[in-house]
């Protein structure tokens, strides 16, 4: 890892070079030519794919050239409740409704419940109920209940269990230490974890008795339990899995990663409105000090928390975002209207999603598979 | 650990001073003065404690505090099943069945499947087949269904996965390294398993809600374990459950530790009348080399492996023990007939133990829980 920067699964630090970041991992950029491909099935391109928020991918061309050969893959991703739901945890969700949507597959979503205790001060009582709460506000996006299953791990062990051990086997400390910068000091529950998020990459193949392709879209951050699942599976026969992956979504108050453990720095998707004009008002925008210089000397929308929450998630259509940051750099957008646009458009969001999450929230059962 | 011997659950290494072991293990042996109370409650004491075969322990007076008080204890062992089950595994099993009997007390027995793959080259689906056939041995000693819970952990991880994993929170690599000797190219399977065995300690209590105490007879080599598993469970509410530890049966060539990985020094339950002849025929008895010189010098009992087989399982009338003992001491009893006898004895176990089994083949079900 870099010495100006860490990114693992329990720990992100410092200003994160992506480019270095890649390369460190042996991870390989999401090309043009993967885009044209993904296009020709999707029928379209996600806006996440265009901007390269999803911009790094491990065999992306080989599950293509499978998909293409009616070798379907499964979408695997997941959640580790630890607090309410923002919406850095959301677009990784919203992104994989709209892959199974286009490409017509299944979903499997694991819910480790148990993770988070393991490592924080959060107790399994506590996840679990964040665990339904995460299910409701996943399924509001739209995923479609015949395709997709959700499990907790703590609810789901007996299936898992077995396959956890035999990926254990294939896992050394020495790995584990290696990756996450453990140490002797970490309790064994937090070093054996990885083996049971490797399990979802393999499930589909178990159930099915024969290899099933599996792409797991999710943040850059989770790409160290995936290298080891890739070694362990294969070790296995299956499939190593294929791997897309987002950079974070920065805080509000212009942070690398939004972090669920600031609460200002981050939108919680139960904060009320007006705790949502609150943060936003106070949002890092980057611009100067008056509006006079402002309008002089512009702002840099690659900082600006404010532009980055349309460039994420707010603002799907890529000339409106382009004005948005064009206003930004031209100074002629101030920081003023500009959050008090981006509190409008969030808002009226979370209204919708509030709405949804009513109309399903006797559904949850439809999507949920335990033990 | 001492230097000249090693005791883990994985592995056992020259001869094992006990003395010496329970002070490094801070065991404390098993007083007159609680067999005298173990004799009350039970009616009579079994040859294995009047024998100290079951000779160190944890916690026994604060149980029987306990027992006397009305708060009656729950029995747990279990057998990690890697072969076929010898009388090594065996003995331990018909004292846990005595004590059931006598103390009128619920018994669960843990068959961790997932143990000996971890750490060894058999597979999960040969420790699976071979757990059956273990419950079958160990059901066919009498157990109560109606009181007895047999569980094989990889069915019934969804129970037991949540508390592991509250267990696993407070056990450290640290802890593990230094109590079993492992390194840092350990699977995290192996350095995880620990959390499992240590469930069924805690499992009673979480069933019913409150604290119920546990008494664990096995053998010494597993105190490891539960060292582990009886801070981490108070550390959580619970009390620590007590310990009642055996020594290890020798094998026939008078090696310390049964193993059961070496044939020909172990008798199996499946081993056919002809194969026990011809193993006991080869036994250790430390005999000398004639029978002149035998009649002249004598053996030592605690060293031939035929009169330890009495000692352990053969023959439980003390008077007759000690007759086939001075028998050896004294030189009047030939290896010839010795074994003879020893072999008839074995086999007319086996041919009651197939009987039973044979009765109870389609009873197994009754004492098995699953998920």
């Amino acid at each position: 890892m870099p010495d100006d920067f860490k990114v693992t699964p329990y720990d992100v630090e410092g200003v994160v070079d992506y480019e270095r970041l890649m390369k460190h991992a042996g991870l390989e950029q999401v090309s043009d030519k993967m885009l044209d491909r993904m296009k020709k099935h999707a029928g379209e391109l996600h806006f996440m794919l265009r901007r390269k928020i999803f911009f790094a991918q491990r065999d992306l061309s080989w599950l293509l050239d499978e998909y293409e050969k009616g070798n379907k893959f499964y979408l695997y991703t997941g959640i580790a409740p630890s607090g309410a739901m923002t919406f850095a945890h959301l677009f990784n969700f919203i992104f994989n409704q709209w892959l199974q949507e286009k490409f017509k597959v299944d979903m499997y979503i694991q819910i480790p419940d148990e993770e988070k205790p393991l490592i924080r001060d959060v107790t399994f009582e506590e996840t679990h109920r964040l665990a339904y709460e995460d299910i409701l506000n996943i399924i509001a996006l739209g995923f479609d209940s015949k395709r997709t299953k959700i499990f907790l791990d703590t609810e789901y062990a007996k299936t898992m269990y077995k396959p956890a051990m035999k990926i254990a086997k294939r896992i050394t400390f020495s790995m584990i230490k290696d990756s996450f910068g453990f140490t002797n000091e970490n309790n064994v529950g937090s070093i054996f974890y990885t083996s049971m998020q490797a399990v979802p990459a393999i499930l589909k193949s178990i159930e099915e008795g024969k290899n099933v392709p599996c792409l797991i879209p999710c943040g850059v951050d989770q790409d160290v339990h995936f290298r080891l699942t890739r070694d362990a599976v294969s070790k296995l026969g299956y499939y190593k899995p294929a791997g897309l992956y987002s950079k974070f979504m920065p805080g509000l108050s212009g942070v690398k990663k939004m972090s669920a453990h600031s609460p200002n720095d981050t939108i919680y998707l139960n904060d009320s409105p007006e705790v949502v004009e609150k943060k936003v008002q106070k949002a890092f925008t980057g611009q100067q000090s008056t509006a006079e210089l402002q309008k002089k000397l512009g702002g840099d929308p690659e900082k600006c928390a404010v532009c980055q929450y349309y460039k994420f998630l707010f603002e799907p259509d890529d000339k409106k975002l382009e004005k948005i940051f064009e206003g930004e750099r031209s100074g002629t957008m101030l920081a003023g209207e500009h959050k008090e646009h981006l509190a409008k458009t969030i808002n009226k969001f979370l209204e919708e999603h509030r709405k949804k999450k009513e109309r399903l929230k006797d559904k949850i059962e439809d999507f949920v598979v335990r033990d």
